[in-house]
């Protein structure tokens, strides 16, 4: 066997495995088309600085540089390269960084084009981004983001769209049981507050985003060395006991939060995104409000959201959030929007764990036509353009190889037809065509045969 | 204004820039599937020695490395860095590079997976690559290609139906006039054998390259300089005044050649293939034997291609060429494959200068619901996702926003179709339609929307 190898965290994707990416991509790409969002790309390397700072400490240390061209150590500075100072040497050497994820580069994009665009925008975004993450089971270094993002608009009819927009592609892709988790940031920002520490709200946050995890006990213990009094982490578990339907959930927050406005705007933002809600059907997703529900990145100001399959155990498939100044980091101030993601790569193993592509057809050629020598593939050439330029998939044995050797070609690729054409079908001029699956095989005309195909193609 | 940017060579793609990409990618694509190809993608970035030494000195040069993650200075050789020796420090600091075509690649793919692929293996990559180039007009440091390739066979039908795709291709995107330029490597080894310097092929292709840009008496010069005898090179200058349509060429090719076998070779290869070329219907191509086409990659071995509109003087924007053993760089002998590549990028400009986009739609949205407040919201929503359901691309401006804001998004987005729908249309059931082009307004039932629209957007 070759040594040859990609470096770890990477992936080749075969022609079986890019058929059921494609399907994917696609249902995705189609339902944010109906919903009026438009495709943009940015390039796969952004300014260092563009990225640097936006993602924590923990995201900093992910981003992969891109190695300065040409005699990159020349200005280095040499006591630094002395003492192996990478920290310091780093952005010396490095200039460019690859795409950590969509949002930043969004950022960015729209305030590098704010006066070509048209606002509201809505664009959507379907491109790999790459981390320097420890490679595991369904963790990759580089992986596909889908976003969907709304920016230039207060109004929660973008969220019930984006809400919409999880309930049709999963619902399509074939997932039958999954719960959309939705929380809103002012009602942690309320709570903050009414645990008195109204400028912790990240703090908070990111231990409650623990909870899932760890543990109630857990994440206690964890307030309580951050500083917190019992009688505050008091506050926080009377607020995750809260139990019942949504609608009850939301008159218990409103009796508990009854004089932090901050948290009652963001009640009034739910009951109103419940209201679109029952407005219109909804296909398989459950929605659930879920107070325990943080999402760490701490542009987040409004409704958050977070997509579980109850089928396969594998952490959240989809994400996304309001944002009030996204592009404030960038000079921007005010834009109010907000997006989702769906992560594609962690749909492809729920997918794939639920049988879901069993129907998907492997091949992309409809018809081979056997090659018995060069007469024959003469006489072939201007019937299998035409079955192309009729939009059929079909392809010729390019060697006159032996029939064995070119009917296992046929199997192994899936093909469901193969054409025999030798010299008496010439004579005569017919076809013999063949099924692969049942062995039949029957002579036809090519205007039959073209007929034929079409009504098997188009099942 | 702000003052974020991009790195330079580096490009942002607006909506309306994406339609037009996606249009070129989607109909190369089609073509690559009707024949048969399948498409595969590899990682953005190879372990770097499997792109080094690849693409000759320039062509490392070139490479863009991705800098080690973490303290990546601490195993780098401390004399060298004191030297400031970037040269002898760039393989300590990086292991990883990002791709630079897609050929290599394929080769280390099909290395990597020969025991799961069906050969003779037809694939296709649409995909990125990078190239660290000075940035200038038409050339980017981010850019696609479009590849097909298929490994595993000799015969010259694989060749007929590459050139069959460059006329469909180029054809269906609007250019109506282009010239494929062909040539044989066989033909250059049996001159660089003619030339007493058998050996020394690839120095005569890299001056022959130069033809067109600096002409004969420069090449002749180079050659002089390079140690070649003024005899030798008026055998190279009398097979460039070889003239006529491509069978008097092939004849007067036999004659020059009547010695050289490894050239008679060729010159067969080009006749068979121009006889497999007029059994079929060729669309806008014109197909021309070139002598001084030559390609600078040494891994080509047979027939080789280049593509040039004769509209838009951009260089070459297709090429591509037989190789007998691309894979023995990984390993893998006696494989032999033949590919070609479409230059995207280059095409858009030559598409954008000749006016092809023009009748290309710009917006996704068919229909613009203008918001008249939450009732009305709530009372539309249901119908605007039957219209989705449909197929048809909708959506409701988000905000209640002034009437001429929101008909001056319709504008601006080119939303052909902008329905109107008050208290009165609410309470008779009608949707007001408009006409964004001729401003013509009409009540209809939503039964006589939907086909309306779905008439109208067949078109």
């Amino acid at each position: 066997m070759s040594k040859v190898s990609i470096p770890k965290g990477m992936r080749d994707f075969t022609p079986e495995v890019m058929a059921r990416r494609n399907f994917i991509f696609d249902t995705i790409k189609k339902h944010f088309q109906h919903f009026g969002y438009a495709q943009i790309e940015t390039p796969s390397m952004e300014n260092r600085s563009t990225l640097t700072g936006k993602y924590g400490e923990e995201g900093d240390r992910l981003i992969f540089n891109v190695l300065n061209s040409g005699d990159f150590l020349q200005k280095a500075d040499a006591a630094a390269l002395a003492n192996k100072d990478s920290n310091q040497i780093r952005p010396q050497l490095a200039d460019k960084a690859l795409r950590y994820d969509l949002t930043v580069p969004f950022a960015r994009f729209v305030v590098q084009h704010q006066n070509e665009l048209t606002f509201p925008f809505k664009r959507f975004q379907i491109q790999p981004v790459w981390r320097a993450d420890r490679p595991q089971k369904a963790r990759y270094r580089e992986f596909y983001q889908c976003d969907a993002d709304v920016i230039g608009s207060d109004s929660l009819l973008n969220e019930l769209e984006l809400l919409q927009l999880f309930d049709l592609v999963l619902s399509d892709l074939g997932l039958k049981d999954f719960t959309v988790k939705i929380n809103n940031r002012k009602i942690l920002a309320g709570l903050a507050s009414k645990m008195g520490t109204p400028d912790r709200l990240l703090d908070i946050s990111v231990s409650i985003d623990k909870l899932d995890k760890i543990g109630m006990a857990n994440v206690k213990q964890e307030l309580t060395q951050k500083g917190y009094s019992n009688q505050v982490i008091g506050v926080l578990e009377s607020l995750f006991n809260i139990n019942g339907d949504n609608s009850l959930k939301l008159n218990s927050l409103k009796e508990f939060f009854n004089q932090e406005n901050e948290a009652l705007k963001g009640i009034a933002e739910l009951e109103e995104l419940f209201t679109y809600l029952e407005a219109v059907d909804i296909k398989n997703a459950k929605f659930e409000i879920d107070l325990t529900l943080a999402r760490g990145l701490d542009y987040y100001t409004g409704c958050i959201f977070e997509v579980q399959s109850n089928e396969v155990e594998i952490g959240s498939i989809c994400g996304g959030g309001r944002y009030a100044d996204l592009t404030g980091i960038f000079g921007l101030k005010d834009l109010s929007g907000v997006g989702i993601s769906f992560g594609a790569d962690r749909i492809y193993d729920v997918m794939e764990e639920l049988q879901l592509f069993k129907d998907l057809p492997l091949s992309n050629s409809t018809l081979l036509f056997i090659n018995f020598g060069e007469q024959e593939a003469l006489y072939i050439l201007p019937y299998l353009q035409k079955l192309r330029a009729d939009g059929i998939s079909a392809e010729i044995y390019p060697d006159a190889a032996k029939m064995k050797k070119q009917m296992k070609y046929a199997d192994q690729k899936q093909i469901p037809w193969v054409v025999l054409l030798g010299e008496e079908e010439m004579k005569n001029h017919v076809f013999t065509l063949k099924n692969m699956e049942s062995g039949e095989q029957f002579k036809l005309s090519f205007e039959a045969l073209l007929k034929h195909l079409k009504m098997n193609w188009d099942v």
